[in-house]
């Protein structure tokens, strides 16, 4: 096949020249970095949805990129909807990702019916799957689009009208025997407009009551199917809606305990979607990998002065160090990965730019990467902790943590230290050095 | 004894002037809304750190007020504390508010250990007490103050260092003794310090672990003693810390459930924090009320606009009847009530200033639970919520709220509808018009 | 003609029900109020981008919205754009709006050149103009949309490409061709894309100098072509851009004084725009007001949690009261009015929510309008700040504001008092009272 | 003198080691960047308010931190405040710091009347003018409080209350003696307090018309004095009030045009100050350069996620370097620098910490000094705004820019382009790319 893209195949150039461009400065593919190649820990993911089929629209105007792959056939032709997978996967042989993603919706054009929808899916998904035989590319995760068609307005499994749940239903299933035919590591819940745009017109308990019920029911269809993927739910807070049910890690934790579904499910973390919850990224990370839910990664950033998500690729290096630094605690995604959910920005609209924000966002979680390494091998932030927490790891502290004590005994311990005594016992939090220490590992890390 | 404040009691005036003072406009305490006396559904209740002990001191400023009581003896001394007590019981008499609630800080100064400063503290108590019986004033509830004393600059139970940890035990062991002696209805904790400033130095799972720990040992406690009052949680996202463990609603609840203390704790819900989390306060107090877990107000207001607790007496009528409606839904709060959290703000320095910020806080309450009874005995909000989800009551709708059907069951049903037949089921949100309707409301009753 | 819409003219009909539907429950249009009817006062617009041209679409998710107007053509036809003006005109009939407002580009399609665009456009406005004279349907005021197409995906008068300023500059010439013709009240630059995305990317300072020298071109073509209309900026923060130049009120003045450009423009300021910048909407209008810039009003609220522009309709009696307060303050709009700048919610997608939307509108600053009037008629703010202003108006604070006094003046007056004698001249702010007696002001003006 | 910090004198020690500790990684005091000594470009300044006052109180809580000189006198006591001033001047000269800032009250307790006041505070200002004659050591910029006391409870300069405002013109009368005497190179203004909590008890205009007035007066005394040092005013949007008056540069330009101030003042930019209104720190400083109005910089930085001020020490390397490259491109600051606003965090309560605060944020500033100025040798920036500006160095755009043009001849010159053609001249923003070349630096740069 001719090659679709003049783009050259991305390599490993280094820092010959600052100046970015077609090559990665960081990601060395085979480079070893704590006991395993980059290209083994990093599971990097393309986006259908971004990359084949964002036009980089926006709510006042209209998009600015046109692709190759455009002159392939009517917008919403079957014939351009086949043209794309070819362009995908060079993209991927282009970029040297190994995965990639998609939601039902961004491969085909939908029919008048769910069954005429389905076939029209399945001719693509025909296609892809032969690709993934010829390319050994791999499906890191599906999902269906409950929030795009208006039939989905007041949400899919919580939608009010039971004609639409049932659509939702049809659509959840034939995503599911996808993902089982694909060898999907994952499957996806994001519920867009699973949650409500107006309180007063909502019965909040009943509609989590359907999402619950519609939750069992997809699983139970994957068991009968032997479908083994890692289910996953992506938490936003709002937009499109005023308040999404799945809100962050921590409401969507008390959502899958109240309905017995912690043992289903695991968290698809979204860089931009924590910051529209008032939290980091680091933060859910490291919540939803200490409640043993950490399950793949949306890899992509938001501007914490802005309200809504932008879905920018990742360049940060203090949130992928911190983000990389939980990953590595968590010994990588196993059944997950780092899925560029992420969009050029509307004024980078060649398809030069597509390929430059790949490696860029590639380049700084291998820059991450690199410096979580080198503090763990350093044992940085555990020495902190260590020395941090000793005080529970003898004497009265100890005795607490292993349920020798009653709030008697404490306070029996207590009662009589003076003030004195007790703040000598105080450690400074060190914030600021802690700071510091990071950036000299970040720049020596990355400079040498 | 001879009269401390000049006010004149409260009463009942009316909208005969529409300038607000020294009376009541909508509070009537024998009027019967919905079934019962307000004075029986209002359960309101005096913050004695902020009526009594607050200055409106901000991180910018001294204090601008000065109090009646200051006179009474030296900063810090026993004969003030003591001599507080009186003004305190006055307030409640003149306001005809019939609970209070503090913290075990506002009471009484500390002494150089903690059995000195429980002396303190009882003494105090012993004169509460009394008074309690004299006046029939009742405790809504009362709290442990972990935060304010430099100790906790790392948390109580969450602390790093045991001997605080253990200190903030004994703390709690006293207050759940006064707890117990003064009859309170709940015992409240907040954890202001219980979260970190910074991820890196903070072990967040094992400080999870120890508060989790620290609770079971306080509720073993109780039951020791034989305290039957119900725990409170209150929820804050962050300030002073930068994560607070209880971000909000959600988030205690999935602690709750991971640490099975489901059963042990209910919530107290401030308005102001609910802004801080991104939320409303109907949404926060919703929510907790479909989970069984709405346990008692914090009725305050923040600034939508402003990142910070501001803690101002409530004013809004829209927020005040929205969440008199979920509290009506709720059969009201059987242990709880509304405690203003609330101070006046710092130019209103005046002594009147405090029994007119309370007046009016009242005042809007119960504007508010006028207006949502009058919606309930009307049906407004319900008849919305029967026609929404009408098709959930009959057929296959009906049928998947039953359990009796299958993902496979629901895709056949839905496969073969075209769209114009799915979308034909669709129905109007008319979130305008419903909004116009509760204007339409809210004049007519409270301007009758 | 044939009736259009089945939705019957709008006719006020009081609080007879207190169910919101197809009546007017406080405007009446006759009805006097500080001196003038209701109509005279609030000259309420249709905007025609939103009630003609809005399917409710969002950044996730197709439109949900049919029009009755669809059927007359084909999407981007001209027979589809001449039939909408007949729906139009009779959607202000039946509502009783007075006036309309638009962009260039709702009314006709593009054509390849700007040359074809103008004379689409031409065509429409040729209706447009007919209509007006037939009915007696004024334009409140026009705009051009250098925000839509691709080609301003840097912008118009600021993009960094001279044929797309070039372009932009025609448009503008066009768009100012027809305020003459159509005798616009006055004529709107909203610089949707004038800002920033990137900051390393843009030369700011030339930027803005551009668009300065660009306003005065347009000036001086209007002076050429004899229209008088008022120019006015309608300031927002972000939202396209990362940064808007024209962020709020104080931000364009500052420009506008920078530039010599004072006299030229005034304000058109919308609530929403006005919390993503930070303020509240009563603020900003303050601010414009005592600028002697308070040109017109864009009339939507939006929700201070949600970070993004959602134009919903007024809906909240605080604001409504508190932006007629400083209206009526500023002697009403002569040049401006109250224009929609609004949309029904996703879910409230039928043509009759469309109504039901403006209903709710007009009214709730119909109810706004009196509250204010009886409290400028009772004098209750100017009495607040007559008395606490009082010291400036004799002695000192006079000797002070009439220039007498130097620094040093002040400071030998000032030197010797003691602390407490100044403290003993500071007045209670009284906020608390204050907002009680707004709402009861509002219930019992309301409730009448 | 007997040393009074046991804390060695901090070198340079670059990166040997990555753990930060008691020596510089990057400031190298006599490294040659960008042509100048880096101590030249860098006049960082000491705030004796945080480093010297500041016991890491916040609202919640009481004090962390003791400090040495805390044993010197009692607090508000004479010998405390002399006994302090040998410890700063140590401090100084152990951080290799060569400026000081401060407010009148930080340095001297308050007397009875302003003249008391006065009187202690030239106690202390004279054994400070020794210090700076032995010592060599700089005063930045000294200020007022007129926001501490409770007297300012609704302002200074905009207080409703003559007496107040009296007062405030005599303490800045005595202020202005001091910057005179002291040689400071600017006086500054930040308005805490100039502004309002409530709209509706506040006299806007009135407020405004007196604080300009006031700058006036002040301004002239200054002339008559012969201070000659630049007047700046310091931008904070709110916190403590709900609106300060000085909200943004933009807002602070407007007033300053409005009144005729232009020429008076400039800006003394603080990065915390500027999230809390929307802005990143960068966009800030570009613009006030652009004005030609950036004085001085208050060098700290905050929390995006946090709503309040928390004069955290700067520790990010991208606002670093962006500030520093708008810093470059101003010339430096002549007659300002970069004052530590900063405070270590409440948990960093040790005497270390100050200084390992100090030293992280002389650092990161070196860092980013470095690498603009590297950034600009390689001419990054400019050549992407030449490129990308291109079109207004010639033709239309030429002309345009030479004033040659009218609105006419541009709408001539774009009637009849094609879209196409249109299109054909944007060029992609490249932000991607350029952020990814902005990494390499920062990496490179630093890590050599
Ligand atoms: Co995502
Ligand atoms: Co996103
Ligand atoms: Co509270
Ligand atoms: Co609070
Ligand atoms: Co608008
Ligand atoms: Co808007
Ligand atoms: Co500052
Ligand atoms: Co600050």
């Amino acid at each position: 096949m001719a090659e679709l893209f003049s783009f050259p195949k991305v390599e490993f150039v280094g820092n010959k020249s600052l100046q970015a461009g077609d090559g990665f400065h960081y990601y060395n593919a085979d480079e070893v970095v704590a006991g395993k190649k980059m290209s083994e820990w990093l599971k990097f993911s393309v986006a259908y949805w971004h990359t084949m089929d964002q036009r980089l629209v926006d709510p006042f105007g209209e998009g600015t990129a046109t692709r190759p792959w455009d002159k392939e056939g009517e917008e919403g032709s079957m014939a351009l909807a086949l043209a794309k997978v070819d362009y995908m996967f060079e993209f991927l042989e282009k970029t040297g990702v190994e995965y990639f993603a998609f939601h039902d919706r961004d491969l085909a054009p939908e029919g008048n019916t769910l069954a005429e929808t389905n076939a029209n899916l399945d001719k693509v998904i025909d296609k892809i799957e032969q690709k993934m035989q010829e390319t050994g590319k791999k499906l890191l995760w599906n999902t269906a689009s409950l929030f795009t068609n208006k039939r989905f307005l007041a949400g899919g499994a919580t939608s009010p009208f039971a004609e639409v749940f049932a659509y939702a239903a049809g659509q959840i299933k034939h995503s599911l025997d996808i993902a089982k035919r694909l060898g999907s590591e994952s499957y996806v819940f994001w519920g867009g407009r699973e949650g409500y745009d107006f309180l007063l017109n909502t019965d909040t308990k009943r509609e989590l009551d359907h999402i619950a019920a519609f939750f069992k029911l997809a699983k139970d269809y994957a068991n009968e199917i032997g479908y083994t993927g890692q289910f996953l739910i992506e938490p936003k807070p709002k937009e499109p809606t005023q308040h999404q049910y799945d809100f962050d890690a921590q409401t969507t934790i008390a959502f899958l305990k109240t309905y017995g579904l912690e043992d289903t499910f695991k968290l698809n973390l979204e860089g931009n979607h924590t910051y529209l919850a008032g939290h980091t990224y680091e933060h859910e990370v490291r919540f939803a990998r200490e409640a043993g839910l950490l399950g793949s990664l949306d890899a992509n950033m938001g501007d914490k002065l802005i309200g809504w998500d932008i879905d920018e690729f990742p360049n940060d290096i203090y949130e992928a160090t911190l983000v990389m630094y939980e990953f590595l605690k968590n010994g990588g995604l196993p059944t997950g990965g780092l899925n560029f959910d992420s969009k050029p920005r509307r004024q980078s609209f060649e398809m030069d730019d597509l390929f430059y924000a790949h490696i860029a966002g590639m380049d700084i979680y291998a820059a991450g990467l690199k410096v979580a390494a080198k503090l763990i091998e350093d044992q940085v932030i555990e020495n902190v902790l260590k020395e941090r927490y000793a005080s529970f790891d003898e004497g009265i502290g100890a005795d607490f943590e292993a349920g020798k004590l009653t709030l008697k005994d404490l306070a029996e311990y207590a009662e009589n230290k003076t003030d004195a005594d007790i703040n000598a016992t105080s450690k400074s939090g060190r914030q600021e050095q802690i700071k510091q220490t990071l950036n000299n590992y970040i720049f020596s890390v990355l400079g040498a």
